[in-house]
């Protein structure tokens, strides 16, 4: 038996609503639009809540089953043939029934098996990491993995923000919402964009977390404690280093020299930070696919809407690395891609 | 290549503090003990909570990491040989970081993929199907797989039941908190308890969900919005049901007949629904093993605590089937086992 190749055969992403600018969301949260555009270096990004109402207008699981949708439809996929779901969010839209659950019933499928992680920035990549597992053990030959984040659940839009600390303002502002899908199939077929490689790896023994993101539940809801910690002293001293070994590992797995890498897709912070990520990463041959400064940080929609960008120049023979990091407790992620 | 026999080498499992019983958590509550009795049929539970002050005295990650100190310390098994972690939960510490990583943290380990996956009763089951596909990929040897469960984190201690419907009163008595876990081989070690059969099937396309637990957020934890909703008329009808048809979908699967089976684990929603389902279920020569009605329904626990029983008596040779329903989305989940 020959291990199967997995590959990616379409890849699809949901934004919802219109993209909101600096200039729209420094009015509503009264803060400075500068100070935006200079230390978070993010032009765009979408939510959805509206923002003048609140009214939650899209769930995770919509956006989630939008991009499914937009990946079945490709060329070379068919609903008919996914044998298994993976969903990697660190923003469910309930804790029960898990989102996963809700996004199959949209899309219509059912009688197979479903699995939700629960991940920060490596969510993405754990799903296709535990997807890559399930059609290596040769039980399965196609499966629909998908990644996305409602950030703005963590919005408040109530606050009055003109006397917030930077690094309370950075949690109002570097985030946003969406979600990723992709076909994964044990052959190469539409795509034909072969998952070479999958790092994720806990390396957080010993270190404080970067950042904590608390739940309330009925009995502790109103609960004083703060609800959103984090140490960006650290995610800035911590995230470059670890982004650098993470492709220097990959390549090295794969035999592959950095000179040889056509893309990078670097991770995904916020405009200013992945453009300092991307320098340190020093890998000058190869082209940067970003989208956080249009898009907004939404966790793990990150990656697909990165393939997505990638898949739009890329040509057989090519071959693209993706780094990300997870900083709620110190995950090394990342995935190496080649068209063939 | 042979596709490997996963085998549970070990089990260890944990309950918080001293067991709670009727008379104690109907005084606390200002309910009637007898109905406890009757309607529920459980006769303790255990909490992470201090009932009287209401103190949180151990995370899921502490009773998660105890389980597994346990399992690791177990004849035959060695921590060092971990490769991967894969937990279970409808009810993690914080959103981020997974509490998985937490667990890694306080056991020492460090530099392996990790996983937490989002579910219900189904999680534990969920995360020895993902064990069993990184096993059979042929990529890893050892895992370590949790599931657990700190529900008390939903039992509001300060509101006055005594007017409560009976609905509403079940979420208060039926639960309790645990976690266990098991060290997974790629062949037949320690307990050499060999993993058969997984089940693990959504089957919810259309249907309305059986229970619902949302999470609340910075932006809205102060919305009145129902925290928890069970429709246990549909979790009545439905389990028995799907139970029966997730005994004899594994039994066809393993071409077993039901009088091979030396022991069942049925379902474990209370101490009275339990008895119900093992009787519709009727395998009369199968053993029961259940322990719901002294540790309480603590989620994703429970399938361990039911193995870790299984074992006491468990010969060589001998034939084990579970059985679990997660009612939110109605997903069909179950294991085989047999002691080689």
């Amino acid at each position: 038996m020959t291990t199967p190749t997995t590959c990616l055969a379409s890849v699809g992403t949901a934004l919802p609503g219109d993209p909101v600018d600096n200039a729209t969301l420094a009015k509503v949260l009264g803060i400075n639009e500068d100070w935006m555009e200079v230390f978070i270096g993010t032009r765009t990004r979408y939510f959805a809540r509206d923002l003048g109402t609140g009214e939650v207008r899209w769930s995770l699981a919509d956006l989630c089953a939008q991009a499914a949708e937009k990946a079945l439809a490709a060329p070379d996929t068919d609903p008919a043939e996914i044998e298994f779901i993976v969903l990697g969010t660190a923003t469910p839209d309930t804790l029960m029934p898990a989102t996963v659950n809700q996004v199959a019933d949209q899309l219509g499928l059912d009688q197979l098996p479903t699995f939700q992680l629960q991940s920060g920035c490596a969510g993405a990549v754990q799903a296709l990491d535990v997807a890559r597992s399930m059609i290596a053990s040769g039980r399965f030959r196609t499966g629909l993995v998908m990644g996305g984040d409602v950030c703005s659940k963590h919005l408040d839009l109530q606050r009055d923000l003109s006397a917030a600390a930077p690094g309370d303002l950075v949690n109002h502002v570097l985030f946003g919402d969406g979600a990723g899908a992709a076909v994964l199939t044990d052959e190469p077929r539409g795509q034909r964009l072969a998952l070479r490689h999958v790092l994720n790896r806990f390396t957080g023994l010993g270190r404080e977390p970067g950042q904590i993101i608390e739940w309330f539940g009925l009995a502790d809801r109103h609960d004083d404690r703060q609800a959103l910690i984090e140490d960006y002293k650290a995610i800035e001293e911590s995230v470059p280093v670890m982004a650098v070994e993470i492709l220097w590992e990959i390549l090295g797995e794969l035999d592959w020299g950095a000179e040889q890498l056509d893309y990078l897709l670097p991770p995904q912070l916020s405009g200013r930070m992945t453009r300092r990520i991307t320098e340190e990463l020093d890998v000058p041959t190869a082209r940067d696919i970003s989208c956080v400064a249009d898009t907004g940080n939404n966790g793990n929609a990150l990656p697909f809407l990165q393939i997505e960008k990638l898949l739009e120049r890329m040509s057989c023979g090519e071959r693209a690395l993706a780094v990300a990091v997870e900083s709620s407790k110190w995950i090394k992620a990342g995935f190496a891609l080649e068209k063939i």
